[in-house]
């Protein structure tokens, strides 16, 4: 016997099972919320899916996500147009442009070289930022990646592709997160923040 | 600025965000993993769902989720058909099934009697219980609702509406769980277990 009493509900199951971090019995958890919703929340919540997948783009300049050719900052001509900040995927772009403190553009790599996950710098958005940069546009790139093996490999990859051009390259800077307790800091991270200190400048 | 780049984007994190336990940004990674599969399983994905809602059916017997008109315990002439097991939704059926502790049949509430939640009797299956049981087939009860103030008022409820009939009234045993330590186990479990305690019956 089907222990779901239901071959739909056992493939609604199973899909939902299917996302990252949602195992079996979450996964039935949400089935039986979504059975016990309107049809029609039920018919938007799955078409929006769909719709999402079928119909979004990718910005033909940074790779961001963009429901038009190109995205609203890459077309935003008050954002200063010679510096890029490369980040991993678009989330990045959210939590930077939530700062209010960059005025660049972006260059969305969507993911990081790393050989265990089958991810070579082909897979990655790399050569059309070396175009960019050739096109002689750019002044600075920041590399805002994880501060992992893996980013480290592509901040490396991507030193090594732009150092024939007369570029700036930066990383953004690691360190103490403001509110931390030096006594709870990781050894790496402290240690970091007293070879890049910065020059104290009163108030 | 939209700060998920896309309208599209925005809608399928709000939908996912609906479902509960799921906040915005785990809506958000769900939502990019989506965006990385392949079009056909995300199709797959929105349509399991619609389809689950748009199909299901409940036995019109037990109220149990199931893919015909009478479910596949209810139409089964080997359970024994005169014990009804109540519970209060089909993850109970699932849960108690696997145990193969259990040949009688189901009776599923659909929920519990909770004012605050405002869900009252009438919300529930209890008047297609009753029917059932004052058709006199039914020789046992066993009630398997939750232990809360909700349970016991559901199970009051149900009590004193089945008292007119010639009906035995049980409920599942309540105890120290197998494997867990009496120092661990809290007071009031624990003393029920003490006040119910059952003769010891050697091997």
């Amino acid at each position: 016997m089907n222990p779901y009493s239901s071959k739909l509900l056992e493939n609604a199951v199973n899909e939902l099972a299917s996302l990252p971090g949602i195992g079996k019995k979450t996964a039935l958890r949400l089935a039986l919320h979504l059975l016990h919703e309107d049809m029609e929340n039920v018919e938007t919540f799955g078409q929006a899916i769909i719709q999402m997948r079928r119909n979004i783009r990718f910005c033909k300049v940074c790779h961001n996500i963009s429901d038009k050719e190109t995205c609203e900052i890459c077309s935003n001509p008050k954002r200063e147009q010679n510096v890029i900040c490369v980040v991993e995927d678009v989330r990045d772009v959210m939590a930077i442009e939530s700062t209010n403190q960059f005025k660049g553009l972006y260059h969305v790599l969507n993911g990081i070289i790393s050989p265990i996950d089958g991810i070579s710098p082909e897979d990655l958005t790399i050569g059309s930022l070396v175009e960019k940069v050739a096109s002689g546009k750019t002044t600075e790139i920041i590399l805002a990646l994880p501060a992992t093996i893996e980013g480290d490999t592509t901040n490396f990859y991507i030193y090594k592709k732009l150092r024939p051009y007369k570029v700036l390259i930066t990383t953004i800077s690691r360190g103490v997160a403001i509110g931390d307790e030096l006594e709870y800091t990781d050894e790496i991270t402290l240690g970091r923040s007293i070879l890049n200190r910065t020059l104290y400048q009163g108030s």
